[in-house]
């Protein structure tokens, strides 16, 4: 419990501290070992011509679940990098709050995998996204 | 030449007119039947956590430009939903201008294929991506 | 269960009048809707240049066991075709027994979604796949 | 000149060494640094359920052309294994001969990537792929 809220404390600095998270409008919602929620509010200025929440949103969002997770299972000092991203887009998403929940498979000693969940606010699953990561402890 | 021209201008009014690619930052560069290029200038907020451009903002730029390309070459009425993303992270990228140029590789009658390269502005390979896209025509 | 068995007929069925899952060894080992597992007997055959499983061999059974989930919650008369593949080699795979579970993650009018873990005799994951399928009903 | 012979010298050597391409009826036709070109005859037995080339055929022989064309550039004692692979499937394949042409896009420390064609006798373009490879130095 103390471990997780530490945890989620820390991984919430790391969002406050990032304009990029600050701009996209990415909440940290929940942290475990593995496996880390973010969410946004999707208003008009996330949806594309069509009037759908733009597939690089929810890529975008998949893609720091799936970064966040990884990082929790990390040793200090090691980094990582998305080296290829992929995702399904299942069913098109719309205005309001979208949540991505981010999942290691596997950390290795340079790769890790993981995967994530991004739904709507209704619990519609509205993509599927995958990651292959570089997580090498960079030469000093 | 005349009809590029009118590509481009009507391509342009489309990104102008929307929420989205404002928000994002993401013009039009160049647009000719099947191929699109999209730029935008990645400052302070468009970086991650280790200082390098979100993978999710140069997903976001690939898919513009590969939506568009796909777009220049359907029918009035036809649209297009990217359905499925993927993309490899080839060099990290800094803050400056990036450009991605999407390509239609194939356009059949429920399903498009396209690729993309994202470079930034000393030409060097940033992603590469490729997206596959349904282009039905709605049933009224 | 009267289902199920049927079910399990009809693919095995399916499978044994295919030269290539004959050539391929693949075995029908599960099937319940939405669910498919099959295996084949990984040998000096199969094996690459490194001695390791050839990763076309696991995205084939992974193939294998997504279009067949699929099949089995499609309407007699449609189809389903690939359209994208995607497979994330976690672990090498050495010569013994391989299973591939598929999942289907949603079936829509046009397209369906599915899913697949690949693992060895002793219960490691090797690979992670996805599948974007094209399911329509052919035009007469 | 010689060193482009001497190099498909020495990869018509690894496949014909190879149980499995052998038994996959992979062929070797072009080497140059970074590109290689394979092939194979689809006969009956590489055909599925519905008459068309196994999509995993397909991934194969993809696979293939990238890894030799990774091996192409890569110092002796260097390997390479793909990490990921995706693969777009544009165009139904038949029966005859099948090539595939691999390319690097870079090749790092750690990590390469490639794309491949896959074409029939005609030129058409059946499939479009891109792996993800790890190219280390195993430890000693």
């Amino acid at each position: 419990m103390v471990e997780e809220n530490a945890l989620l404390a820390e991984l919430k600095e790391r969002l406050h501290d990032s304009d990029f998270y600050r701009w996209a409008g990415i909440d940290l919602v929940e942290a475990s070992p593995g496996r880390v929620k973010v969410a946004f509010e999707a208003g008009p200025r996330h949806v594309n011509l069509q009037g759908l929440v733009h597939g690089g949103m929810l890529a975008t969002l998949a893609d720091t679940a799936m970064g966040l997770a990884v990082r929790t299972v990390l040793e200090p000092g090691r980094r990582h990098v998305t080296v290829q991203l992929g995702v399904e887009f299942l069913s098109p998403g719309k205005a309001g709050r979208i949540v991505a929940e981010g999942r290691t498979l596997k950390i290795g000693r340079q790769l890790g995998f993981a995967e994530a969940d991004v739904k709507d606010a209704g619990g519609r699953l509205l993509a599927r996204a995958h990651a292959t990561l570089s997580v090498t402890t960079p030469r000093s």
